[in-house]
């Protein structure tokens, strides 16, 4: 019976007494604080990185304030009431939990608006399919378009079937390799089919094999070549078609889609800090994109990336644990359809963009967390190694190859700043991807306390520890 | 290098010989065949199995005319064009099969019409979810209802809330156990709730989690209490609702249907025959339902029961096995919402029941095959599984506890007729199960296959040996 034994040493002096040169060692242990390079630096941080994980993981906070976050105000596509109805609530929030300089700013955001719209099969069977139109198509008119399909497999299929492709409703049917290699054809597809004279575009969708799941997503269309309705349909509605077509029979499907654009509206990214304690000028920056499609409630892309952020300062401001640097999280608004946030963070920061020590971004999903991604030259790569090693115990410290996110790119490229993301368990992320499938249920809790445990050690620790990352 | 050491066995003399003997020896092996508890009985069925299991693994036909079926027809709702258009072609393609007494025996069948629905939340949140009335459900005026919920995870939860319930929609958020279980809720949560005064009920669909996947499925009005509408919504939403009532807040929701009856509609069970070579009045039916609900396109839930089981005549008439007794493959009308073709071929056979020798149902979904269930006596069960010895290589000798199918039940109980079903791996079923997703790429060719060749071996024994079964 060890714990018995040992209870004597436990008595209420003891306690006190190991409090006290426990504070001591502490405090001598920050002040000779040392940098990265030298021997046991890190140990000035087993403490800190202690307390931050024990908080993360003491709560649901996160994943509480997600639900609330998707339950009360839904999707938020860029240019909604939705959209901007949450911005006020984590502006308010935000000023709660005690964060400071929060503030709005302003980003005039395309407002593009999907309405009704359908795809059905006509002949030769009457088939409602589940679709989604493609985010910045146009639409149909009233009546819709009514065509013969022509199925391809890819774009090489398309260019050699050539003329029949006019007068046509192209489909689409390419397997999905990667979201990379595979979301060229919802970019480019319409405008590839429309040169060879196709009325529409149907695509199978750009994700994991679902259940007859439509993933929306945004298009491109060229400059030179005619508009054309895109819409997503199901791997299994595109493999039908394809199988009718193979048959040699020839399948009619009629396309109805409201989908136009409003006028630019106004929009914002949400900015919050915990202000440095020596070097406030100096910015540690963690981010996601509080906008999302409008047909999930927005919780895997990226409303989970934005809290598990934002809560990062949140736990730090409880602990009473104010770094060196400034820690600086960002909502950027108008990812999914124009990176008009991105770019506006830029350029609103381009003067401050120097003094950014690093970007964080959480994009993918905050399931179970095992490291980051990390664009850095190779002596903040040594630094970041080291801190992630703080994560070990909790499977948090595996440092790939690069890392970023698509909001803070513009400023990364702009200011030549050491760049990370938050790496996840990606395996059902494009399961859930732009479909009406992601909602908060597919998070669970203590994965969202793990990576807010995570990116809140790493971040206090390039924030804090003396010299700047990878100089 | 032994298949070289052993090439002079495969001279062509050899082969001739050894044809003769073993052709010799298969016909005598035919003319004394023994009957069941007689020692190797069996034997003289390791030939026929070993060519029925070859043929139905030899080719995809199977799967390739499930995917004809579902996508020349689509959805097979009793009273729908669709299913009655389908009912044509199989009666075509079972007489250009060579099958024999191929016939179509009429049976009125109910006519619900599903209509345009939808329901959406209105406050907190601004939200469509996804949904699908439950079929039998009247529907709303045109206007819809709009009512403050009220979620229950039970119906102890729905009576202790009592007059609560007056005027509100019921929400039955209750989480999946088994379909036996938690369908109670489909079938009777809307008289149950109607009974405290609600004006309509959404239930949490009952199947394994998905992708804000909504499942249909028949609900029963109870004669005394008021019919309310019914809808299935996704768990996600159902949880979401249940978030919100948690908080303390209310939500509110607008469900519009325009669901209805029609007049009963004329439709058919489909027949056809490989007529017994000994005892043709004896008879074993192979079946499966050819309706569906109105969602998918009846792929799972069960044309490919009734694609199989058809495929299984088809296969022992291409090998010109004709066995003792009559094998009738039956395609049953409106299994899902009124089980009028199961009650009709009871009513239409009744004098003929008393010569079925078994009957045999696969509606569990063609997925990977691994037995069979049995309600049958001692002496049957140990024949059955005699049988099921020839199909240990492929994976199908499990003999389950007890077998049947809703088709079958009311022949099988007027007729005290051994039954059993296909027994394969559910793990899927409870996913695709009356929803959109319910469509031919969830099953593949090998496993459909496997399932014909084990329903195709145990049938033909059955039909062929001496002795009836269970005698």
């Amino acid at each position: 019976m060890p714990p018995m034994s040992c209870r004597h040493l436990y008595r209420p002096g003891t306690i006190a007494l190991a409090w006290v040169l426990g504070t001591v060692a502490l405090a001598t242990s920050w002040a000779t604080a040392r940098a990265p390079g030298d021997e046991n630096w890190l140990d000035a941080y087993r403490g800190p990185a202690s307390r931050i994980i024990g908080s993360a993981l003491v709560s649901t906070l996160a994943w509480d304030r997600l639900a609330e976050l998707t339950d009360e105000f839904g999707p938020r596509l860029s240019g909604s009431p939705q959209l901007e109805n949450a911005i006020l609530w984590a502006l308010d929030r935000m000023k709660k939990d005690g964060l400071e300089n929060v503030h709005a700013e302003k980003v005039m955001v395309p407002h593009w608006v999907r309405g009704t719209e359908s795809a059905e099969v006509v002949r030769p069977v009457s088939l409602q399919m589940p679709m989604l139109g493609l985010g910045g198509s146009i639409g149909t008119d009233k009546e819709g378009i009514e065509a013969e399909t022509l199925v391809v497999r890819s774009f090489a299929e398309l260019d050699a079937a050539g003329e029949r492709a006019r007068g046509k409703i192209v489909v689409y049917n390419v397997a999905y390799e990667s979201y990379g290699r595979t979301v060229q054809y919802r970019a480019a597809g319409a405008s590839r089919a429309a040169r060879l004279g196709a009325r529409a575009v149907l695509l199978r969708s750009v994700g994991l094999p679902g259940l007859r799941t439509p993933h929306t997503g945004a298009l491109s269309y060229t400059g030179q070549d005619p508009k054309i309705p895109a819409a997503a349909i199901s791997l299994e509605d595109a493999e039908m078609l394809q199988r009718i077509q193979d048959r040699g029979q020839s399948a009619v499907v009629r396309l109805k889609m409201e989908a136009h654009f409003l006028e630019d509206a106004e929009s914002a990214n949400v900015i919050g800090e915990l202000r440095g304690r020596e070097k406030p000028e100096e910015v540690v920056v963690v981010a996601g994109h509080f906008d999302s499609w409008d047909v999930g409630t927005g919780a895997v892309d990226d409303g989970g990336g934005c809290i598990a952020a934002w809560t990062v300062l949140k736990v730090l401001k409880d602990l009473d644990l104010r770094p060196r640097r400034t820690i600086r999280v960002v909502l950027f608004t108008n990812e999914e359809n124009g990176m008009r946030g991105g770019y506006a963070y830029r350029d609103a920061h381009k003067d401050e963009l120097a003094n950014h020590v690093m970007m964080l971004e959480s994009d993918s999903g905050t399931f179970r967390p095992s490291g980051f991604g990390l664009s850095a030259n190779e002596r903040a790569r040594a630094t970041v190694r080291e801190i992630a090693s703080l994560l070990d115990a909790i499977g948090v410290s595996k440092i790939e190859d690069s890392g970023g996110g698509a909001d803070i790119s513009p400023s990364v490229r702009a200011g030549r700043i050491p760049s990370m993301s938050l790496e996840v368990d990606e395996s059902r992320y494009f399961l859930y991807h732009h479909t009406p499938a992601d909602t908060v249920d597919k998070l669970n809790p203590m994965d969202m306390a793990l990576g807010v445990a995570a990116v809140g050690v790493m971040s206090y620790v390039i924030a804090d520890m003396p010299g700047r990352l990878g100089q």
